[in-house]
């Protein structure tokens, strides 16, 4: 059996995620109906993790293995061609038969945009979540930088998640403004628990609104309370930008 | 009477174009319906010049006359309430008495994105042209650059057009490449004519595919023959950026 690796770009609007479920439109099963028709076998796709309803990816890895003799190039035209626009393979690779999408990973990148300004913006209403009131993105800086490091990051978590460890290691905050009035958070980690990253970026907003300080910010990750936590950041602002190996 | 000037911001592709007509939902009619609703009478609305089904425009400019007493915030805020998520008021302001949109217009910039890769990009495919096949870029800025001053754009007018002269002058002209391979060109002009924009940039990209010269592509212009012009680029790649006064 071949192992194949392959980076996906999706527009997450129009499906209910990335795991395969009954009843509704997922990226997977897009992906695994397109693969099966093409490599004519069951293909069974494993990703480096799932998106939530709503969520983009930019740069999604997942992993699949086959029998098929199809150069990589043609699976991935193959599939391409028969997937909808809002799902395409921009890269595809053979791996080695070890090589495991979720496990191999050692960390991953999500940007989530955020359009700051009185007026909504019908061009980038898609791809952002509009926020009218003016925010304080220096304390919002200020308190994402308190997430580097490994924490229990219960506090981020979607409530009725069900996972071993609520420990994570961030590696890398940023948090900037553009002339725009795009403010962009970006989060490097070698993990993320269900809804972290839209927790994480509701309770900037109240940060940014200075509703809280940052150092309250902390003390809320840092009790583990999901009550005191903010609002879930809606999903259309979120990327999963990249998935990094080795 | 007053009369209002207002700056508005529209995701086209929903739309038939700016200009109201019988059966199809426009631009125009969108903003006069919600208009009329607010200020309680009939409102015509007066843009700095129409835009084709499926351009978006960041800066469209349009004035209009009321005997409203409603301050311009008012208006401002009403009429965004009533607009779909495609159209937004994004300023508003009281102007003279003979202030005309079109006609007190000095020059308008458009933007026509295009992502040039092999393979297609679902998050980027609602603003921008798909040009799988490597595009010369220099060659295609070196034509742009024989746009400027004045010329008769005849050869790059729809077929069917009507109006008096098409003498146009072009201000200014850049054409670039993006790291994320997305090729922008921006066209300043005193005017444009009809899908004059995605004619320029359909025979610009028959320059980058080295279908023909920069040498050819100036002689297709000072030739004025259609025939000799490239395809109409597709609508979803044009925007509407600014419309200058004074």
């Amino acid at each position: 059996m071949r192992n194949i690796k392959i980076t996906v770009e999706y527009d997450g609007a129009a499906y209910s995620g990335w795991q395969r479920q009954a009843g509704t439109g997922t990226i997977q099963e897009a992906l695994e109906n397109a693969a099966g028709r093409i490599m004519q076998e069951t293909i069974r796709i494993v990703a480096s993790g799932r998106t939530d309803a709503g969520v983009h990816a930019l740069g999604q890895t997942a992993h699949f293995r086959t029998s098929t003799k199809l150069p990589v190039e043609r699976i991935q035209a193959g599939m391409n061609s028969l997937l909808s626009p809002d799902i395409a393979i921009t890269a595809i690779e053979e791996a080695t038969a070890s090589f495991h999408a979720r496990y191999d990973s050692t960390s991953k990148v999500y940007q989530y945009f955020l359009y700051n300004a009185p007026v909504r913006s019908p061009l980038r209403r898609r791809y952002c979540w509009h926020v009218r009131e003016p925010l304080d993105c220096e304390a919002m800086e200020l308190a994402a930088a308190s997430l580097r490091g490994s924490h229990d990051f219960s506090a981020f978590q979607s409530s009725g998640s069900d996972v071993k460890t609520t420990v994570r290691t961030v590696f890398a905050t940023s948090l900037s403004r553009r002339a725009d009035n795009m403010v962009i958070f970006e989060i490097e980690g070698d993990g993320f628990l269900r809804s972290m990253v839209r927790s994480i970026m509701g309770t900037l907003v109240d940060v940014g609104r200075r509703k809280i300080t940052p150092e309250a910010f902390r003390s809320i990750m840092e009790s583990g309370d999901r009550n005191r936590a903010g609002a879930t950041a809606p999903p259309q602002g979120l990327f999963l930008k990249e998935v990094r190996y080795r």
